[in-house]
């Protein structure tokens, strides 16, 4: 298996995400292809003590897709880019998926572009892996690819974040729920509304309207169905939640005298828990489902660690044969996704 | 002045809500008139040595509209409601305002069959104030009243989020967000894109899109505007965030040894100082703004606390003649917001 990693998206330096590539390469036995400039390449990979050949090697790319580059024009007049270049190789069967910590809009517009829509998937979604303090992980989609949704939309997210759940994490009977104001099925906007009647009608495992406060502590599901626009307001209140706490409690302690400080020095462990519970960083990527391909977007500050995590993201995906899977689940529909 | 307050309505008992009646209108000296069955409302008021008469007065009401009763049909059908016949006495001039800490759909319903709506205001949207840790709070709108809007929908929440920031809470030349998924100006669904132009269009002071992540941090506007069911995920989203992250500390230190029970202990006035910053329910009403007549919708959860700073709330409202303020904010718009 060969997975290609853009290596020059991102908001790090080339030679982090090269790093990270290495470290998955090593740990999962396959081949890497780090697609960007090949000087910078290989001067990370000597750093590394690994050089071209053999499970490294490398497709050059003469041009950068900026994190604030407008999307749909960069992927039409950055032809030679990073992104466009590792896109076009895996359509090409040089790679059998691909990672990039770029921007998200340039990777979604660029694979719907170089490698089509899934047969019958109306729109691509984004999938990301929640942490939750119950201990397990909850999968929203979508998070930000398609931001004007259709109920069908939203159905065929639900199929594939079911799939994804159950295929690749592996989590036996995962349940979906439908991300509203309000638990009761009359509740929500027309979407939301339209949606709850599709997803009941489906032979998809759909428990009903899910709301947001206590999907962290307390989730009842495995999969949590939005539209785009919404999944990205909701994750980024989730994160403003967050670190707005943890954050005031940083300040408390710089400001807090010798007591506060000893409190804090001794509450450690606790921080320390909490901390590494919510790096949201650390859990890998994001996969894009629906598109003709195995596609994995990393976190925009993805380092070394996290740009692995993608990586083998990525390989537990090819493995499943997870769009395989996702035609299947579409067969026997017959029109309630259209 | 005289404020009507259901005190049939919300998770609480009706004493609760009586209580908090009693002291806001002790407090601001002001009449208030309970509504709601007139044998409980004199229990409570004994209870807190006041009784029937004077500044304290009863509009009965023989039936109740629970929280989880479908909003439009219990408007229609439960006529003898303590929330329609409080509305309903607000109409007649036998008050100037009307504070409910009821089933929220069933308010804003209410509201527009009874009350209507202000002239040139196509839909009403509810203003929820949000602490912040920069100290100041922020005003977001619409956060439920309206869950399918259309671009002019949103130019009137900011109209009229900015009247109430600057009218009613005195904030000095308040800065209006918008609130999406991106900063720049293209970011956003088909909704947030053509209302950021008639925003701009407009002479409100718009200073563009915001992202929620940072909202509670580094507030760089004083209103923020979005549709109600956007403004709903965000709202719990938030609150999930951060009850999540307490809840966390929490159960951490239940579990925790000597050490961390000590080192929370010490560490306890930074915990406390969090705690109070971020009580939401405490921060009084969150006023239905766009109908005729003034509104305060209560947190479901209300105690006299919140219920009390709810009819502080609606009396600022009252004096500051808010509806006046935002009728006369939209003479000259032409056809901008239509």
């Amino acid at each position: 298996m060969r997975i290609l990693v853009d290596v020059m998206g991102g908001d790090l330096p080339p030679a982090e995400l090269v790093k990270g590539g290495i470290t998955a390469g090593r740990e999962a036995e396959i081949e890497i292809g780090f697609v960007g400039d090949p000087e910078v390449i290989r001067a990370a990979l000597s750093q590394n003590n690994e050089k071209e050949g053999g499970a490294f090697s490398i497709v050059p790319a003469a041009q950068v897709i900026r994190m604030d580059d407008p999307p749909v024009r960069a992927v039409r007049e950055k032809r030679d880019s990073s992104l466009i270049k590792g896109l076009l190789a895996l359509k090409e069967g040089e790679g059998d998926a691909f990672v990039s910590p770029g921007n998200t809009g340039a990777v979604v517009a660029g694979a719907i572009f170089t490698l089509g829509r899934l047969p019958g998937v109306p729109r691509p979604g984004i999938a990301a892996l929640l942490p939750t303090l119950a201990g397990k992980e909850i999968l929203i989609i979508d998070v930000g690819a398609t931001v004007d949704c259709t109920p069908p939309h939203l159905l065929h997210f639900a199929l594939m974040g079911g799939s994804y759940a159950r295929d690749v994490l592996r989590v036996p009977d995962p349940r979906i729920g439908l991300l509203n104001i309000g638990t009761e099925e009359t509740k929500g906007n027309k979407l939301t509304q339209r949606a709850f009647e599709l997803l009941e009608k489906s032979p998809l495992p759909f428990v009903g309207n899910v709301e947001g406060h206590d999907l962290l502590t307390d989730p009842a599901v495995d999969v949590v169905v939005c539209d785009g626009f919404v999944g990205n307001v909701f994750l980024k209140a989730l994160e403003g939640g967050v670190s707005a706490v943890t954050g005031f409690l940083r300040e408390g302690l710089s400001r807090g005298g010798v007591r506060v400080k000893l409190g804090a020095l001794l509450f450690k462990p606790v921080f320390s828990a909490l901390r590494s519970l919510l790096s949201y960083e650390r859990h890998g990527g994001a996969p894009l489902l629906g598109v003709n391909g195995v596609v994995v977007i990393g976190h925009g500050r993805s380092d070394a660690a996290a740009i692995a995590g993608a990586v083998l993201a990525a390989k537990r995906a090819v493995e499943a044969g997870l769009n395989e899977r996702i035609a299947q689940g579409m067969k026997g529909w017959g029109k309630i996704g259209s």
